[in-house]
C-alpha cells in the first residue's frame, strides 16, 4: 500500500460454501475502485495504482464438516481516500453500495483513515459535554420518554412531561413518532415542555435536558432545529437512519446547533440483525452515529422484549466510548424494557458511561412517572454506593414498590 | 374505520414458530399510534379513536408439519394519516422505526392513502416524458454506463462518453462512485461529456440524456444539482438510500431541477434480500422510488452475476409501472449482466417499457463502445420486426460480434 496516501477499510463477512474467498476479494478491491487492473497497460497501472483498493485480508471459516451455509470469509478491504469524497454517503456507496446487491455480504466492521475522519467534528457534547450541561458525573444518567404522545393536547404533555421531570430525570425525550401536528406543533410542545421543566427545577434543583424530535423535509431540518432550539429545546432526537447519516454531520457541524443530538435507531432493525446481509450494529449505531455527530445513541437493549444479544450490545458500546476513534465518545442507550430492577445489571454490563432509558419503567410505576423517575435514581445510588438494591430499597418507598411490581434482575 | 379519515397501510412478514399472531397485529396497531387503548377511558377512547392503528388482516402460514422457521404470518395494519406528517421519512418512522427492530419481521408491501400520495408530485418527466425529451416513443431504451472513471482525466472521460454516445446509445450514466475530485470535477465534467454528447449528435442525429452524478453534503445537494444542470446535464444520477428518500422528494420537487432524475441502488441489498428482515425490493426500489420522484430506478437485473430473482424484479417492475399509484409511472432499469443476446428475453420479460443497461455489455465489445452500442440498438430492433437475433444479425456486423462474444440468452 502506498504510504503517502491514507486508506479507508472495510471489513464484509460473506457466506458462499464454494467461492474463491481470495479471488472474491481480488475482485472487490479492484471492481469498487478502478475498475479493472491485470489488462492495463503498465504505463496506465502507474498512474492507476493509487486509486486501487487493496486486499488487506481473507479470512475463511471453513471448519471439518461445515454443513452448507456454514462457511463464510471475512474480507477486509483498503479504499484509497482519494477515490471518495470526505462524507459518509461517498464512503458508504464506495465500500458498500453496489457491493451490498453481491450475494450473502454483510459490512461488519469499518475502519476510516485519520484523514478522513478529520473531516467529521463528531459529536459536539458527547459524554462529557452532556455531563458538563447537567452538572452530574459520578452516575449513569436516567433518561425518561412520554407515555403516549399521538392525540394528546399541549396541556397534556406538559403535564406528562412535568410528571417525568419531578422524578428527578435528567433527559426527557420525545417520541420519535411525534411529528408536525396541529395539536402539539414543535415550538408550542417545545415552550410547554420548557415550562414544566423550568417548574420541576424548582422542585428537585436538577438541570435537565428536553430532546425534541426533529422532523420535517430534509432541506428544513437545520431551519427546525434552530426553531425548536429557539423556543427553548436543550437537545435534539433524530431520526438519523430515516434522512441518512449526513443530515446528522451537518447538523452537528452547524454552528448555531448548541444543543446535544439524540440519534434514533428507527428503521435499524431493517438493517442489522441478517447474519447475512445488511450492515452490523456496531457500524450502524456505534461508529457512523459517533462520526456524523450523535451525543447520544439509542439501540434496543439486550433486556427488553425488542432485543439485540447483549455481545452486541456491548459492542454498539465500544464503538461509541473506544479512544480509537478521534470523535468526543457517544452516549450508549441501551432502551425498551428498562425497570429500576435492571439498574444493577445494567450498570455492571455497561459501565459508568450509560444512559438508563426508560419508558413503561417510570410511567408504569403504581405511584405515578414522578414516583417511577425517582426509582430509577435511587437505584443508580445504590448501585453507587455498592448497597444491595433490596435492602436500599428497605427505606425507599418508591424503589421498594417498583421492585415489587418488576422485581430485580441480576443476569 | 373512520371513513372520514385517511389510513396508510403496511404490510409485514412476520416469522414466529409460536406467536399469537392476532395479539401481535393488535399490539402494532395500537403500540406504534395511541400506545394504549383497553386501559384508557371511554371519553378518552372517544376522542384517541381517529388516531388508534387498525388490523386490516392477518393471514398466517403454518402448513401441516411446519418446520422450526417456516411458521409466518402477513399481517396488514392501517395508520391513520392524522398521525404522520406527508413526508417519507415521517411514514417509515412510523410503519417501520421502533418495528423493524421488533423481532423476525419485514416491510413488504406499503398501501399510502390518496390523501398521503397527493402530497407527493412523483417524478416530473416519468416514462412518457423520458421519452418525449428523446423523441423517442416506440422501443424500450439503451442506457450505457461508462467503463471506470476513477483515475481517468477529462479528456479521457470525453473519450468514453464519445465512443459510448457514437453507438446510438438514448442514456449514458456517471458511476455511483464517482464523486466531487480533482480530475473531473462536476461542472468540468459535464461540460465535458455534454460537449462529446453534441460531437457524437451531428454523427447519430439523435438525442442522449447524460445523467451526472449528485453527491456532496446533504444540504448542498440542490445547489450541487443546479451547478450540473446550468453546465449542461441533462439528467442526474442519485445514490438515495446514501440520502434518504425525502432529499430525492425534495430534489424531485423543486421545479427548478428541470430534468430527469434516476435512482441508483447503492446499498439496497442492505435492505431487501433477507427473507426475515429489512424491507422488499418492490416497495423500496419500487413503490417508495417513484412516489419520491425517480423517473428512473435501476435494480439488479435477474440475468447477471448480481442477482435479484426474475419474480422480484418483475415485482419492482409492476411498482414502477402499476396505474395504482397517482405518480407518473418511472422507467424500470434492470441492471448487470446486460449483453446485446439478452435483449430478446428482457422485452419478453418487461415489455417495452424497460430501460436496457449495459456497462461490460457495452465497452467489452470487440470492436469497441461504439459498436457495442449499435450491437444493443440493432437487437432492440430485431425484437421489435420480430426477427430472431442470429438472423438479424447476419447483416448486422456489430451484433453478430456480440452474439459470437456472449451467446444468445433465451431463457
Amino acid at each position: 500500500m502506498n504510504s503517502s496516501h491514507p486508506y479507508s477499510r472495510a471489513t464484509y463477512r460473506l457466506y458462499d460454501d464454494k467461492a474463491d474467498f481470495d479471488k472474491k476479494a481480488q475482485g472487490i478491491a479492484v471492481g469498487l475502485t478502478v475498475g479493472s487492473w491485470t489488462e492495463l497497460p503498465e504505463a496506465a497501472k502507474e498512474q492507476m495504482r493509487k486509486h486501487l483498493g487493496q486486499v488487506v485480508s481473507v479470512d475463511v471459516h471453513d471448519p471439518e464438516g461445515a454443513q452448507p451455509g456454514e462457511r463464510y470469509a471475512d474480507i477486509t478491504i483498503a479504499y484509497p481516500d482519494l477515490n471518495f469524497s470526505r462524507d459518509i454517503p461517498a464512503f458508504l456507496v464506495t465500500a458498500f453500495g453496489k457491493l451490498s446487491m453481491d450475494g450473502k455480504i454483510k459490512l461488519i466492521d469499518i475502519e476510516p483513515s485519520a484523514e478522513f475522519l478529520s473531516a467529521f467534528p463528531g459529536p459536539k457534547f458527547g459524554v462529557q459535554g452532556v455531563r458538563d450541561l447537567l452538572g452530574v458525573r459520578d452516575r449513569p444518567l436516567v433518561m425518561s420518554i412520554f407515555k403516549s404522545v399521538i392525540g394528546h393536547d399541549l396541556a397534556n404533555l406538559r403535564e406528562q412531561f412535568l410528571q417525568q421531570a419531578l422524578g428527578g430525570v435528567d433527559l426527557i425525550k420525545d417520541d420519535e413518532i411525534l411529528f408536525e401536528n396541529p395539536l402539539t406543533p414543535l415550538e408550542k410542545r417545545v415552550e410547554a415542555c420548557v415550562s414544566a421543566a423550568r417548574e420541576a427545577e424548582r422542585t428537585t434543583g436538577q438541570k435537565l435536558i428536553y430532546f425534541a424530535n426533529l422532523t420535517g423535509p430534509t432541506f428544513e431540518l437545520k431551519a427546525n432545529a434552530k426553531r425548536a432550539i429557539a423556543a427553548g429545546a436543550s437537545g435534539l432526537l433524530f431520526n438519523v437512519l430515516a434522512y441518512g447519516f449526513d443530515a446528522l454531520t451537518e447538523l452537528a457541524k452547524d454552528p448555531d446547533i448548541r444543543v446535544p443530538i439524540a440519534a434514533h435507531p428507527a428503521m435499524a432493525g431493517a438493517f442489522y440483525p441478517s447474519a447475512h446481509y445488511g450492515i452490523s450494529a456496531p457500524v450502524l449505531l456505534g461508529k457512523l452515529m459517533r462520526i456524523a455527530g450523535a451525543d447520544l445513541s439509542l439501540f434496543p437493549s439486550p433486556y427488553g422484549s425488542v432485543v439485540m444479544p447483549k455481545a452486541e450490545n456491548l459492542a454498539v458500546m465500544n464503538s461509541l466510548l473506544s479512544p480509537e476513534l478521534p470523535q468526543k465518545p457517544a452516549f450508549p442507550v441501551p432502551s425498551a424494557g428498562i425497570h429500576p430492577g435492571l439498574v444493577p445489571l445494567i450498570m455492571a454490563d455497561f459501565g459508568p458511561e450509560v444512559v438508563v432509558n426508560a419508558g413503561g419503567g417510570v410511567h408504569g410505576h403504581p405511584g405515578g412517572a414522578a414516583a417511577g423517575g425517582r426509582a430509577f435514581r435511587q437505584a443508580v445510588d445504590a448501585v453507587k454506593l455498592g448497597v444491595p438494591l433490596e435492602k436500599y430499597a428497605e427505606s425507599r418507598e418508591e424503589l421498594r414498590i417498583a421492585i415489587e411490581r418488576w422485581g430485580v434482575r441480576t443476569s
